[in-house]
């Protein structure tokens, strides 16, 4: 099994997650991140249009983050090990846009999953 | 070492901590997160009677999600290969409430673990 | 490749991305999180004196915690394996108060990460 970590932009989690869904990958844990990239722009630079700049800077503010740290979202999706290139090549195909903020996915590798509800474990508790 | 990574129930975070902290695991590191699971289930099946329901559905929204994502929380602790069962059954005890959403628990590996205050390393950073 | 992962104080986020972004390493993703450490103090004295911390506490409660949770940042950097201890010592030189609190590292295995925007992987995907 692996965990698939993908740092993606805030408004193509819904679609994302639509996607993997529809190819039998309901399962999906969503983490709200801020990242900085290679490319160090400015939060300007950044943001769709229509998200309210000001608050989003307040917000990172108050975590302790400048101007350059982007709103991300994070989110994980473990699979079984024949199963990375499919969910990985969803996952670009959804957020590739070309300009830079697409994002990362990185590929972990991860011992055991449990079921808390069944104590099914393995493929069977991340059984799609 | 391993890392031990819990998706739970939001109002089953102070119990389970109680319960690693009486076995001799203080230490745990709670993220706020979204999940989604096999039983795509509406989030008003799942939500606790005495939660805000708008608020949360509002919350939701503004991390660019739909109503199937359910607020859960993310525990991590780190341990010792050998306390892996030991604090996999204590979440498991305390999380099992038979219906979804009772969570799911990954057991990752981790190469090294750091106690920046004294730069202790191994066993000794994560010594409970 | 490894994933470094960093529980620190929210105060030292900026300084610690500021070092990391001066010898090389620009990407970086932040995550808030609770922690509660070994010394299971209490928040009134891990607190820098400028926070609210009657927000916090409240923050703290709606995440379903107790006063004992701290409030903390966790960063994650993914490096080349030779670059490890490099930025292993960057994070240590940087958060080491010598008071409780200072926060732990730990270093994952990561089998691979890929760049969505170029569909470069590797250390090509993270290349700083």
């Amino acid at each position: 099994m692996k965990e698939i970590l993908a740092i993606i932009r805030p408004n193509m989690v819904a679609k994302t997650g639509k996607a993997l869904e529809a190819v039998g990958f309901p399962a999906m844990t969503v983490i709200s991140c801020f990242g900085r990239g290679k490319e160090r722009g400015y939060i300007d630079a950044k943001l769709p249009e229509d998200v309210d700049k000001e608050k989003i800077l307040k917000e990172g503010e108050k975590l302790g983050m400048r101007m350059k740290y982007i709103p991300k979202r994070m989110i994980s999706i473990v699979v079984d090990d024949t199963d990375v290139p499919l969910v990985v090549g969803i996952i670009m195909k959804i957020n590739k846009t070309g300009k830079p903020g697409d994002g990362k996915i990185f590929v972990m590798p991860i011992d055991e999953a449990i079921r808390i509800r069944t104590g099914e474990f393995g493929i069977e508790a991340i059984g799609n």
